[in-house]
């Protein structure tokens, strides 16, 4: 075993960097060191005026790196013969879209000592809803003028995504916008950062978050047109001349590891660096994706991941994140959807309602697994966090009913839980609906694994069987099944994803089939949440109740002020 | 103040009975005694399998009337001056719609060893909703052949009421109900045992809960016909030959203490018993109420008051409980509308989902106080229990919307505190549609006098000046005032209720301005909460969610059985 090929999986999470070091030959994970970012509140930088914002220090992405590696190289040398030259390459994923603002020299705003304390000069973390505004804006201009943007995208442009958030500093503040060479997603920034590129327009940008989050196509020349930017601010016109002109799918490396930051970490210099790609599109190569395949990662919030042969005529999806080629595997189309928020629904009723912990969590559970499904009474919506598909609509928020004066803790919870399942089965029918093949549902993320009642809830909920990632690491897995493939054969690597995941992922033996009469039963639940669903989120244009989420949104912000 | 006559006021609530005693001739009251029932939780006999079902031990209320009582003689003996031969009447007052099942001698059947165990031989108190099927078919048939019945109790006879649940005995338990010779309420029960009355023909019942709850009428001749009981079940029709043919307003006296009665409570011999009223009718006297009043009983549920001339036309309200000539007060329509649970929905929030206890209490009000309106960013409706006014439909139940990831448990204590002034508001719009003159509110209940966040959001919300009952136990008050009055001025009582009440009633001080500025968001606040309302109420029939909270209970018994 000590000469086999092994790659390195770094993944960058919303509290926490991890990597994993990855034998080639069988998949056998070797060590995982995580490292938690120091800074904001389980590290996450928050206002306490304004709980759309959500900002990250590009510092501690830094710094968690080379402890993150070096911790887990100790420990893959600790478990037993493994040396750091084993590593024959680098694949690297992080949340998106969550793009910095760089300086000239490709060095992070936020890291300057006069830029530190600026909140909008840090990472905009995926989860950040500030620029729901500018998100809107953006939708509009583009319905009017460039309606082929917002085909690929779900017809709506998010509060999540690279122009809006750009924007918004732009608007509220504009000094951060200028003393900004150029904007790069975390997902470009930390392979450039290994790669040492100093010139933000050398960095090799990656088609996935550009694809799904940043109105890229290679059908009308990448980035969009610098008149549509225009029609927005001229200075996002300026912008894209320092942004890029062409992203790139996982055939393509993001760089070689350059002498400094081989140093750092104790690995060989010049080993490839492959493109990055965000967590969860690596986390379903990490699963096992293909065609017929959805996989769930299902984590704070949760993303779904499917691939159609990029030969197939495939139709734009309404409310889907996102239909890029190459985003996921080389030669498919990557299909992105997701939910807003799962497991930090469940954490919220915990932790902030509950006022519990994790001891909380699981006599929750336990008392909820005893529950039959519509023994609670109660229906919830998931949308405490907004709702990324297929409403595409940040500023819905969540909905509780069927509360008696005898409603429990464990009845709410599991509410929630069925909440977030139905949120997936409309995901789900709405991908069948528009072609895309879903036969088999994998799911991976610590809330899957750990949640048995989750699990189950999502088979009977959905109607199929649950298969769970034989990874619990499967994002960092994904990445280093990339680095395997750019590393290529000839270096202990594959030639082909099809073969490196053959050899280098797994399912777990445990899965959850559907029960049916529980599926009979969720059935007549999912349609009442696709009542309520369809009330609150404006599509039953008969029954549109969806001012009232916004209305309340407005009152607040008027009370706040 | 030695020879000062004073009179005794009892009230018998959902968890306890208070024994007042107060001075006629200036309502100082000079004892309390608060004694809870020891059966079931907190007095209530619940059943895990059903929580629809609320009843109580009548043994309860037997016991519990002669350690208030002695306990009350004591004490305003000990405060000074006083002996028990002052006292010149009693008066009762009880939650109601709450029947109990007696024998040929008036004895409560559920003292009898052998029914002792048998919930339906108890005393079914007025929070019962088991009976909701029976309700509906009431309704049903009324509507079809005798809609003047259903006019004068707001179109919906309600599961709370009293030939619902006997017919609903005779359903689920016949035994029990062809056990029973007659079926009494707690409020008529109790004075007839004061005053020794063995045959339940001879007691004397008051227009209060005949009129609200029995669809009793002068203007029909009284209880409903047997022809339409027959429609119902044959037995009905031929109970109500053991039930009554004439009930009462305050001019007529329930009896005189009996002997056995006089030596058990220590009580002169044949000092007369005022008529019974339900709690908060009297507790209405108690607080002041005349024509341009509405007084709100803030408890468990809310009970809320008015009277109108008798003398004055008034047309049926839809969706109130009812308009009974006599039933408060003589000469005046009283009129009874409510919400189904009030304090019962912040007890459920902070015991049963927070898991705390009054501090919970006193910490989340802190908190919520500090919020502005609106800045919660949350909207609830007060349905936990169903709604009994104004959709009279027991079925409804709750719903919180706006949540975030952020919301915290003050900010839903207030949406919940809100809900129930938008209910309140919204009983108060009907009322005043309907051509009922409402000029001031005055709040009586330990919810209203503790809770000052509470008292200003209803000011804030209704949009009127909220003043509090001078006494803290309002009903036991109004009790004693009717005991005054029937006691009359020769034994040192009153003539007519106006003396009564303006010697022994007051307001406090401490009243609730409305602030414009806050009513002109919550006016905006109230126009969502109507939304959200007429939609799942049902009112609304462009888009009618109504069906949704009834489909969750149908699944949950499903779920359940």
């Amino acid at each position: 075993m000590t000469s086999s090929a092994c790659t390195l999986g770094i993944d960058y999470g919303t509290n926490s960097v991890r990597a994993l070091v990855v034998n080639c030959v069988n998949g056998r994970e070797l060590g995982t060191c995580v490292v938690n970012y120091p800074g904001g509140h389980q590290g996450v930088l928050l206002d306490a005026a304004n709980h759309h914002l959500a900002r990250q220090h590009p510092g501690d992405y830094v710094s968690g790196l080379e402890q993150a590696v070096r911790g887990v190289l100790k420990q893959a040398a600790v478990n037993g013969g493994f040396n750091a030259q084993q590593i024959i390459g680098i694949g690297v994923d992080c949340t998106g879209s969550s793009p910095l603002p760089v300086d000239a020299n490709n060095k992070p705003l936020g890291c300057a000592p006069e830029w530190e304390n600026n909140l909008n000069a840090q990472c905009w973390l995926w989860k950040d809803h500030t620029s729901h505004q500018e998100a809107a804006l953006i939708t509009n201009t583009a319905a009017q003028h460039y309606p082929h943007y917002l085909a690929k995208c779900g017809n709506t442009y998010s509060s999540e995504w690279f122009w809006a958030k750009i924007w918004h500093c732009l608007n509220v503040d504009p000094a951060t916008f200028d003393a900004a060479y150029s904007w790069v997603e975390l997902t470009d920034f930390i392979p450039s950062l290994l790669a040492g590129v100093s010139d933000p327009k050398k960095i090799v940008r990656s088609i996935c978050p550009a694809g799904h989050k940043a109105l890229y196509c290679d059908e009308w020349n990448g980035l969009p047109d610098k008149k549509f930017l225009a029609m927005l601010h001229h200075k996002l016109a300026e912008l894209r001349d320092r942004l890029y002109d062409k992203a790139h799918d996982a055939t393509v490396s993001a760089g070689k590891l350059c002498p400094e930051w081989a140093e750092k970490l104790g690995l060989p210099v010049g080993i490839p660096i492959a493109i990055g790609e965000m967590d969860v599109h690596y986390g379903s190569i990490g699963s096992g994706i293909e065609e017929g395949v959805l996989v769930k990662a299902i984590g704070t919030s949760t993303c779904d991941c499917a691939v159609v042969g990029a030969d197939k005529k495939i139709a734009d999806v309404p409310g889907i994140c996102g239909i890029v080629k190459g985003s996921i595997l080389p030669g498919y189309y990557g299909i992105e959807a997701g939910q807003s928020a799962v497991g930090d629904i469940f954490k919220w009723f915990v932790e902030v309602v509950c006022k519990g912990n994790e001891n909380t969590h699981e006599a929750l559970t336990t008392e909820a697994t005893s529950l039959r499904p519509g023994q609670s009474g109660l229906l919830a919506l998931d949308w405490n966090n907004g709702n990324r598909t297929i409403l595409v609509d940040q500023l819905l928020s969540g909905l509780l009913l069927g509360q008696t004066l005898y409603s429990t803790p464990a009845e709410i919870y599991r509410a929630l839980i069925e909440a977030t399942a139905f949120g997936a089965r409309a995901i789900i029918e709405r991908l069948t609906e528009y072609g895309v093949p879903i036969k088999r549902v994998v799911c991976c993320g610590g809330i899957a694994e750990k949640n048995e009642l989750l699990s189950q809830i999502y088979a009977d909920v959905i109607g199929c069987d649950i298969h769970l990632s034989g990874s619990g690491q499967a994002c960092a897995l994904g990445a280093a099944v990339s680095a395997a493939v750019i590393a290529g054969k000839a270096a202990g690597g594959y030639d082909n994803f099809t073969e490196a995941q053959k050899h280098m992922t797994s399912l777990k033996a445990r899965l959850y089939r559907c029960n049916a009469a529980n599926h009979e039963v969720y059935n007549r639940l999912y349609h009442l949440y696709r009542q309520i669903h369809d009330a609150f989120g404006g599509v039953d244009k008969n029954c549109d109740l969806s001012q009232i989420m916004k209305d309340l949104i407005h009152i607040k912000t008027q009370a706040t002020a």
